[in-house]
C-alpha cells in the first residue's frame, strides 16, 4: 500500500529551490552547530533560508538558536514553521517534546513522514536539514523521501570520525546522492589526512574550522555565534562556494 | 513466536560476573576510547575482562586497540573471541565487515541477537560493552536481551551533550536499569555544571578527564593509550570504584 503522505511531501517541498542535508559519520563533531550557523548565514546574506532539525538522536538546534518556549509552529492546513532570527524553523522536538521517546524504527519512520508531510515551507531558496548522525534507518528514510537532497558532510580530524564518514560517502556514492563537500571541524594541529582522503574520494574539501573553546558560551546567542571563529569560517565557506550551496 | 536464540543468550552470559555497558548521549564524546581503556585497565589489574563492540553506528575499538587483520574469532560450537592485549575481544565488524551495511532496524536487531547468541565468552569477571550512542533501537534491544546490564555513562562538559544524557538517564530510571555513574570527558575549563546535574539526578559522578590533544596519536597503541592522561585517569577511577565496577 502506498502511503498518501509520500505524494504530499513532494508537494510541500516543491517551492524549496535547494535542500542541503548537513550530516556526519559520528555524532559530536559539530554538525548541529554548523547546520544552524549555515542557515543563519544564508539568511543574513539575504537568501530565504530554513532550518529543519531531524536529528532524532539528539535534537539541539533549538538550544543553539536559543528558541524561546513560547515560539511554536502555527497550524493552518498543515504546520507553518515560525520565523526565528530571520529563518524558518522546524524541529522534531515540536513532535516528540522533551521526553526522549524511545521510538522504534517504524515509529521514527512514521514520525519523519508525518513531519515532512505536514510542514508548509512555502518558498525558500535553501532548506538546511540537521540530519541524524551516520547511517541509520532515519538517514535512509530521508534519502528515500526527499529526492532532491544534497549532502554537506562534517568531520573532525580524528581517524575514528573519518572512518564512519568514509562509509557514509560510499553509501551516498552507491545511491547516487550528490555530495557538496566535506568540512573539517575542530582542527587542532596541522595534518592533511582528511583533505587528502576526501580529495582521493573525489569529493570537494570545503575547508577547515579551528577548534574553538569559546563556542560553548555562544550557544543560545546567535549574534555571538556568528562572531565566533566557526561563524566567521562558515561565512567564508558560504561566500567561496555560494554556487555550490545555493545555485540559482 | 519466541526466538530460541534469546534463551541461548542467558546461557552464553551465565559465567560472566559483571556486564558494564559504556554508553553516551551523543556520539563523539570518547565513549569507545573509555570503554577500551576500561577493559584494558581491568585486564592489567588481573581481572578476566572482555570487550564487546556493539556500536553499529561507528565501530572503532578495533582501531583503538590496533587489532591486526589476521586476528579473528575461532568457530567452535559458536564463536570464541580472540585474546587481544590480555582481554577477550569481539566486535560487530566481524559480522558486518568493512562495508557500512545500511541495516534496517529489524536487521540490526537480528544481527545483535545473532552476535549475542553465538559468542562464547565463558568465564569473565567483567564484560565491557561499547554501546551505540544514545537511545536507539539497538540500545533498547540490548536492554531487553541482557538482563543484568549496568550502565556507565560518558558525557562531555557541553550542555548539548548533557541534554541527551539527561534523556538517557530518565529512560534508564524508568526501566529500572542500574547506573554505575557518569564520567565527564574532554574537560577544558572549570565548571561544575555536569557534576551538579548528575548529582541532582541521584547518580554518582565518577570523575572528570581533562581534554587531551595527544590522545589521537595513541590510537592503535595500547601501551601509549594507558599512559595518556585519559589512561591514567581511568586507572584512578577504576581503583576508587572497584566495588562499583566489579563487585565480587
Amino acid at each position: 500500500m502506498i502511503d498518501p503522505r509520500k505524494a504530499i511531501i513532494d508537494e510541500r517541498l516543491k517551492e524549496v529551490a535547494n535542500i542541503i542535508a548537513v550530516s556526519s559519520g559520528k555524532g559530536g563533531v559539530g554538525k548541529s552547530l554548523i547546520a544552524s550557523t549555515l542557515a543563519l548565514t544564508l539568511a543574513r546574506k539575504g537568501y530565504r533560508a530554513g532550518l529543519f532539525d531531524l536529528d532524532f538522536t539528539s535534537p539541539s538546534t533549538h538550544l543553539i538558536l536559543g528558541v524561546k518556549e513560547d515560539i511554536t509552529p502555527k497550524e493552518e492546513k498543515g504546520i507553518i514553521p515560525p520565523s526565528i532570527h530571520g529563518l524558518k524553523y522546524m524541529s522534531i522536538i515540536y513532535y516528540s517534546g522533551e521526553y526522549a521517546a524511545p521510538l522504534r524504527g517504524e515509529d521514527i519512520s512514521n514520525a519523519l513522514i508525518e513531519l515532512l508531510a505536514i510542514t508548509r515551507w512555502n518558498g525558500l531558496d535553501c532548506l538546511v536539514i540537521d540530519m541524524p548522525p551516520g547511517i541509520s534507518d532515519a538517514t535512509l528514510d530521508i534519502l528515500r523521501l526527499i529526492k532532491r537532497i544534497k549532502f554537506l558532510i562534517v568531520t573532525t580530524p580524528s581517524r575514528l570520525a573519518y572512518e564512519t564518514v568514509r562509509k557514509l560517502l560510499n553509501l551516498l556514492r552507491d545511491l547516487r546522492v550528490p555530495v557538496i563537500g566535506v568540512i573539517e571541524n575542530m582542527k587542532m594541529k596541522n595534518s592533511d589526512f582528511i583533505r587528502k582522503s576526501v580529495e582521493k574520494a573525489g569529493i570537494a574539501y570545503l575547508g577547515e574550522i579551528p577548534f574553538d573553546r569559546q563556542l560553548e558560551d555562544a550557544i543560545g546567542n546567535v549574534n555571538r555565534l556568528l562572531e565566533t571563529g566557526l561563524g566567521r569560517k562558515i561565512m567564508e565557506i558560504t561566500e567561496k562556494n555560494s554556487q555550490l550551496l545555493v545555485p540559482r
